[in-house]
C-alpha cells in the first residue's frame, strides 16, 4: 500500500533576499555551502545574520525526496513550507508577497511530479483579507488543497491573535467556501524566551502551542461557526490528548471563564457513539501509547499519516509506529496511514500514483 | 481504607497587611465578605486591588476540611499554601518573612489535628540560602515533610529560573541532606499573557509548565545530582506523560541541544524492567485513559492521590477516578490511595489516625 504522508516540509532552493526588498530583518534565506548542504540564515534587527538550521538536499531537491519516498513506501507527500517562512510578525503585503512566491513554487513541484505530492499553501494571516485572497489563489489557480497555518498570530505591542480570533473568521469562511482544508502547524512558541536550554521550545513549547490552537478553535466555537470547515493539528494535536481530563473539566467546573463564546462541551468534538471526532490530527507522537490514546479520543478516521520529514524530530521511517501496533487492523491501519489524508486533503484515491482498486467501494458498488 | 491527599491547598483566615509592610504591590490578602466567604485581593502598582478569586470556609477552617475528607473517605491531607502566595517575583526576604507565616501556620493545623494533616512548607526560591534556611526550619522544628515549590523561578529583567538553575541546587541539596519531598506545582505559567480567554493558562499553561518543570530536571541532570532527592509533581506530570514520545526522540535526535548537561535519556527515569520511575506525579487528570497513561509510564508505586482540594479544578471526592479503574486491583490501588503518599512525605503507616495494620508487613513478619 503506498502511504500518503500530511506532515512534510519543502523549500525552493533559492529565493530573493526578502530583507532587500522590504527594507527590514527577520527573513529567512538560504546559503548553499556545499554539495546537498545549505543553512538557514536569518536577518536581525542590529545588521547581524543568525544561523536558524542547517538543512539537506532534500528539503529543497524533489528527486532526492521521491527516493526517500520510494524507500519508505510513500506514494504522496503533502508538501508545505517550513514554519519560520510563515512571517506573521512582518507587513502584511510582504508577507503576501513571500507567500505566493512559496505557493507558485510548491504547486510547481506538484505539477511536475504526478501523482507524488499534494500541496498546501501559506498565508498571511496577520492580513486576513490577503490571506483569503492567497488562499483563493492557492485552491482555484495554483491546485493547492489548502493550507497550512500557524498556531497564532504575533501582534506587535499586543497580545497575539489566537485561532479564535474573529479577525481570523473571514480566512475560515473562505477555506469553508473553497472546500479547503486547514492544517494548524506550531509555531510562535508561548513562553519560548523562557525556556532556551534543551530545545525546549521544540519539545515543550510545541505540543503546547498545538493545545493553545486547539483549544482556542473549541473554546472560540469555530467548528460550531464552521461546520464544515476540514481542519487538522500537527504532532497528534501536541498536548491535548494527555491533557483532555484537565481541558474538559475545566469546561465544566467554571462555564463563567471556558463557555463564554461556546456551551458545546470538549469532549464533543472527540469520537463518540462510533462518530469520530471534528478534527484531525497527525500520528506524529513517537510512543505508541500515546498514538493508542489519540486513536481512542478522536478515532481512526482522524488520525493521519505525519511525519516532519525531512527534519530530525520527525519519524525517519513515516508510518513506522502506525506500522508497529499489532492491534491496529485493516481497515483501520490503511485509513490512518492512507485514506484519511486523502480525505483532509479532499482527494479522489486516484490521485495516487499506482491507485490501488479504491477498496472501500469496490466491493459495494458505485457509492 | 484510609486516603492519603497529597495535593491540597490552605491558607490562614488572616495575616497582616503585606503590602503596607514592605512598601510595594503584588501580595495577596483575604477579605471575608460574608459567612464562610472570602475574596483573595491582590494590590496592584496602580495602587488599585485585583480580585485573584473568591474562596469558601474549606479552604482556611480546618473543621470544615475534616467534615469533608470525613465524607470522602481521606484519612489525610496533604496541606500546602496557594501557589499565588509563592512570592517568587518579590524581594527575597519578604517572601522569606511571608513563608514563615504560612509555614508556621500550617505546622499549627498538623499540630492541632494528630493524624488528619502532614504539612508543606513554602519557600523563597528566589533567595536559595534563605530557602535552604527555612526549608531546614520547615523540616526540624515545624516537623513539615518537605516543601511545595513554583515550576520556575521569574526574575526582572531576566530569563526565569528554570529548576535545573545551579543557584537552585544549594536547595535541592539541603532536601536531599534532610530526607525532605519536594512537591513541584506549575506556576507563574509560561505565555500566560498571551492566552488570557477561556482559563487557557490554567487549561493549557498549567500541565505545560509542568511538563517543563520535569524537562528541566531531567535534561539538567538534577536528578543524578541528587540521587535520593524525592520530588514529585502536580497534575499528574502535566503533559509530559502524553508527549513523552517527542521529548524523548528529541534527546535522540539532537543530542547537541539536548544532552549537553545530561546524557541519560527521559526515559531512563520512567518505570521500566519492575523498578518504578525515579520521580512522582499526583493522580490528577481527570480522565481514565489518562491515568492508565501514566499508571504506565511512572509505575503503580510514583502515581499519588492528588485532588487540589478545595478548589474547582480539583477532583471533588478525591480518588473517585482512581477508584473507578477496575483494572486497578490490589495492592496497586492501595499504594495509589495512601502508601505512595506516604512513601514520598517519608512517614510509616501508623502516622494515620485509626491506622490500618500495616497491610504489606503484616503477613511477612517484621521488614
Amino acid at each position: 500500500m503506498q502511504k500518503v504522508d500530511l506532515h512534510t516540509h519543502i523549500l525552493p532552493r533559492e529565493w530573493p533576499d526578502w530583507t532587500g526588498r522590504t527594507g527590514y530583518p527577520g527573513w529567512v534565506s538560504l546559503r548553499h555551502h556545499g554539495p546537498g548542504c545549505a543553512r538557514m540564515l536569518r536577518t536581525e534587527p542590529g545588521g547581524g545574520v543568525a544561523t536558524f538550521r542547517d538543512i539537506g538536499e532534500n528539503c529543497w531537491h524533489p528527486p532526492a525526496r521521491i527516493a526517500d519516498m520510494d524507500r519508505t513506501g510513500v506514494g504522496m507527500q503533502v508538501l508545505s513550507t517550513v514554519p519560520v517562512m510563515f512571517s506573521y510578525w512582518a507587513h502584511g503585503h510582504d508577507a503576501f508577497d513571500l507567500s505566493r512566491l512559496l505557493n507558485d513554487h510548491i504547486a510547481g513541484v506538484v505539477r511536475d511530479h504526478p501523482g507524488r505530492f499534494a500541496g498546501l499553501g501559506t498565508i498571511p494571516l496577520q492580513a486576513p483579507e490577503l490571506a483569503a485572497r492567497e488562499l483563493a489563489r492557492c485552491v482555484t489557480e495554483l491546485g493547492l488543497r489548502g493550507v497550512q497555518v500557524g498556531s497564532n498570530v504575533p501582534r506587535v505591542d499586543d497580545q497575539p491573535w489566537n485561532l479564535c480570533e474573529p479577525a481570523l473568521f473571514e480566512v475560515f469562511a473562505e477555506a469553508e467556501r473553497l472546500g479547503a482544508c486547514v492544517f494548524v502547524h506550531p509555531w510562535e512558541m508561548l513562553g519560548q524566551r523562557d525556556m532556551a536550554k534543551y530545545w525546549l521550545p521544540w519539545l515543550v513549547g510545541m505540543p503546547a502551542e498545538t493545545c493553545r490552537a486547539i483549544c482556542s478553535i473549541i473554546f472560540g466555537g469555530v467548528l460550531e461557526r464552521f461546520p464544515r470547515l476540514r481542519i487538522g493539528f500537527a504532532h497528534g494535536g501536541g498536548s491535548f490528548a494527555g491533557t483532555i481530563g484537565r481541558i474538559a473539566h475545566g469546561f465544566n467546573a467554571r462555564p463563567d471563564l471556558c463557555a463564554v463564546d461556546n456551551t458545546v462541551s470538549p469532549r464533543e468534538y472527540l469520537a463518540r457513539d462510533g462518530a469520530p471526532a471534528r478534527f484531525y490530527v497527525d500520528s506524529l507522537v513517537h510512543d505508541a501509547g500515546t498514538l493508542r490514546l489519540i486513536l481512542g479520543l478522536f478515532g481512526d478516521r482522524r488520525v493521519v499519516l505525519g511525519s516532519d520529514y525531512p527534519f530530525p524530530l520527525g519519524e525517519e521511517h513515516p508510518g513506522r509506529l502506525v506500522e508497529s501496533l499489532a492491534d491496529l487492523a485493516e481497515p483501520a491501519r490503511a485509513r490512518v496511514l492512507r485514506d484519511n489524508a486523502l480525505e483532509f486533503l479532499g482527494l479522489p484515491i486516484d490521485a495516487l500514483r499506482d491507485a490501488p482498486m479504491p477498496i472501500f467501494h469496490s466491493n459495494l458498488g458505485p457509492p
